[in-house]
C-alpha cells in the first residue's frame, strides 16, 4: 500500500514531525487513537506528528476509509500520513511505534491458542522493529495479551533497548482512579500514587496501599472491606462491564490510556505522582527479571523508573505473586518464540 | 435516567465548567465527540467541561457504555458527566449544545419522510432548548438535514437568538482543505480563505475564488476544469466515498469539524482567515432571510459575521443560488413546523 496522502512541505515553521507508527489503525481503539494523537493529544500542540498507520492486507480498504477521514480533519499538526499493510515497510524510522492490533479470541479459541496466535505476530513485529524503527523508538503494547506480548516483541528486537518497550497498564489504573472518585465523592484529579501491579489481566493487583486523596491516604476514606470485596473485582473486570454495557470493548477509553501513557513516557510524570507501566522486572519488589510486570513509575527524559522502597503487606505480596505467576505460566507457553 | 457519575468537587482551583450538551451521544459521532472534548480539544487546555449526554431510551444502555469509558479516562478537565434520555433534562442550563442525533434514511424512506421525521426530533429539541437551556446557549446542528434542522430548532426556540443557531458545512471545508492540499502538494496550513456556501447536501458550493495558497490565489496553482469537473464533485460526494471505504459513514472528521465550529465560534477564528458556517441568512450575497445558509464568517467574542463584499462571478451565482432554491424547497417541505 502506498501512502495516501504526504505532506510533502510541511512549512517552513514547522519543527520535525515524530514519526508514529500504529498497528490495527483501522480497528476500534486504532480509530479512536489516530485522531487524538493527530489533534496533539498526546505530544503536545506545538509538536507535529506523522502517522504511519498499519493494517491487515484485509481491513486495507478500511484504513483507506480512516485515511481519508484523517485527511479531512484539516489538522494542523499533522505532517505525514501513510497507510501500511506490512510491518516492516510501516516501522521505517519510526520514534513511536503502537501495537495496537491483535488477534481476538475467536469461537472455540483456546487461551493457549490465542496466546500462541498472538506470540506469532508480535515475534514478526519485534522483528520489523528490529530492522526498520529508530534506534530510540518506544514501544508500546496495548493489544492483549499485552505483558507477554511485549516480552516478544521486545525479544524479537535485540537491537532495541529492552527498557523502550511497556505494556499498557494504564486504563486499569486510570480506571482505578474513577471508582475511588465515585466512592469517596471527588475528583480523579483529586488522588495521587496509584499503582497496578503484574499483568493486564484479571490477575492485576491494583493498590490503593499508596494512593492518597486530598493528600491522605485514601485508605483513610474507604474501608477495607469496600477495597477487597467490591473495589479489586471492580477494576479486574471493568471490561467485560463495558462490553456488557456497550455490546462493544472498551475503545476510546483505551486509547485514552495510550496517549497517556506515551505523553508521560515521553514528558514525564507530574511531580510528586507516578503512572503504572509494565515493564521489564529487574528483581525489583522481588519480581525477577523474564517477565514484563506493572509497576509504579516515574518518567524523566523518556525514561521509566520503577519507584523504590515502597512497603507491601502480606496481603499486597500474595497478588503481587499470583499475577507473577500468571505471567511466568503465560511465558513458559510461548517460550519457542523467545530464543 | 439519572446521572452516573458527577464530580461534586470539581477541587478549588478548578474555573467554572462549560456545560455542553451532545444528543446522539452514544452514536459514532457522538462517541468520536465527547472524548475529544473531555480531553480539552474544544474549549482549550484550562477550561473544565461538563457533559450531558442525551441518546433516545433504546440507547441508554449503550450511553451507560459511554459514560463508563468517559469516567475510565480520568480526565482532568471532566468537571462532570450525566446521562439523559430526555431532551428538556439533557438541555438544562447548558452553553452548549451540540445536536448529533438524527433519523438515518431506512429502507424504502423516501426523502420528503427522512425530512419530516427530522424535523419532528429537530422541533421538539428547540421547544426543550427554549425551555431548558441557558439564555446565550449556542447549538450546533450537526444532524442531517442539517440546515433545515437547525431553522426547525431555532423557529422552535423563539426566547433564543436566532444566531445562537447554527448548522455545520466544515466538515465541507476541511475537506475542501485537505483536497486542496493533495492537487497543490502543500500542507492544509498554507490554505486560507476557502468558502462552502449554502446547503450541507450534494447541492453546496465549495468555492475556491478567494482562497489562498501560502498567501497567493489558489486559482493561480489549480486549473478550472480541475476544479469545475473533479474538486467540486468530490467535495460534494465525499460522504460517499468514505462509506464505501470504510463501510460506515464519517464519524471522527465529522466530529473534529464539529470541535473546529465550536472551537472558533467560542474562542474566535484565526486573524487573516475565516470558516464556513450555516447560519441565518440576512440577504447577505442576495440570499434572503429565511434559511441556514452556509456563509463564509468571522468569529470574535462568541459571534459570527458574515464576510461581506466578496465577488461572485456568474459561475458562482449559478451555483450560490441552486444550492438556496434546495433549502427553501427543504423549508417548504417543513413548513407546517415553523409556525
Amino acid at each position: 500500500m502506498r501512502a495516501r496522502f504526504s505532506s510533502l512541505n510541511p512549512g517552513d515553521t514547522m519543527t520535525d514531525p515524530v514519526r508514529i507508527a500504529i498497528t490495527g489503525a483501522a480497528g476500534n481503539i486504532g480509530y479512536a487513537l489516530a485522531f487524538r494523537i493527530a489533534a496533539g493529544n498526546m505530544l503536545g500542540p506545538d509538536q507535529p506528528v506523522s502517522l504511519q498507520l498499519i493494517e491487515i492486507p484485509a481491513a486495507a480498504q478500511a484504513l483507506e476509509g480512516v485515511m481519508m477521514e484523517l485527511s479531512d480533519c484539516a489538522f494542523p499538526l499533522l505532517a505525514g500520513l501513510q497507510g501500511f499493510d506490512s510491518a516492516e515497510e510501516g516501522f521505517k524510522d519510526v520514534d513511536i511505534a503502537m501495537l495496537v492490533g491483535a488477534r481476538p479470541r475467536g469461537a472455540g479459541m483456546e487461551r493457549k491458542d490465542l496466546l500462541l496466535a498472538n506470540a506469532e505476530i508480535f515475534s514478526a513485529q519485534g522483528r520489523a522493529l528490529n530492522t526498520a524503527a529508530a534506534r530510540g523508538c518506544k514501544v508500546l503494547v496495548v493489544g492483549n495479551p499485552a505483558n507477554t506480548n511485549a516480552l516478544i516483541a521486545s525479544t524479537n528486537a535485540p537491537d532495541l533497548p529492552p527498557e523502550n518497550f511497556a505494556a499498557m497498564t494504564r486504563l486499569d489504573h486510570n480506571r482505578s482512579l474513577a471508582q475511588l472518585a465515585l466512592r469517596c465523592g471527588g475528583h480523579v484529579n483529586d488522588f495521587q500514587r496509584m499503582i497496578i501491579w503484574g499483568n493486564h489481566s484479571s490477575t492485576q493487583f491494583p493498590d490503593i496501599a499508596h494512593a492518597t486523596f486530598r493528600g491522605k491516604p485514601v485508605t483513610e476514606s474507604v474501608d477495607k472491606g469496600w477495597y477487597r470485596e467490591t473495589f479489586i473485582p471492580a477494576v479486574q473486570k471493568r471490561g467485560a462491564a463495558i462490553i456488557k454495557a456497550r455490546g462493544a470493548s472498551s475503545a476510546a477509553s483505551a486509547a485514552s490510556a495510550a496517549i497517556d501513557t506515551v505523553r508521560d513516557w515521553m514528558l514525564g510524570t507530574p511531580e510528586g505522582d507516578w503512572t503504572s507501566m509494565a515493564i521489564p522486572a529487574d528483581g525489583s519488589y522481588r519480581i525477577e527479571p523474564g517477565v514484563f510486570y506493572s509497576h509504579p513509575v516515574t518518567c524523566r527524559d523518556g525514561k521509566a523508573e520503577i519507584v523504590q522502597g515502597l512497603g507491601c503487606d502480606a496481603f499486597a505480596r500474595e497478588r503481587m505473586e499470583a499475577t507473577d505467576a500468571e505471567l511466568r505460566e503465560e511465558r513458559d507457553g510461548v517460550s519457542d518464540l523467545l530464543d
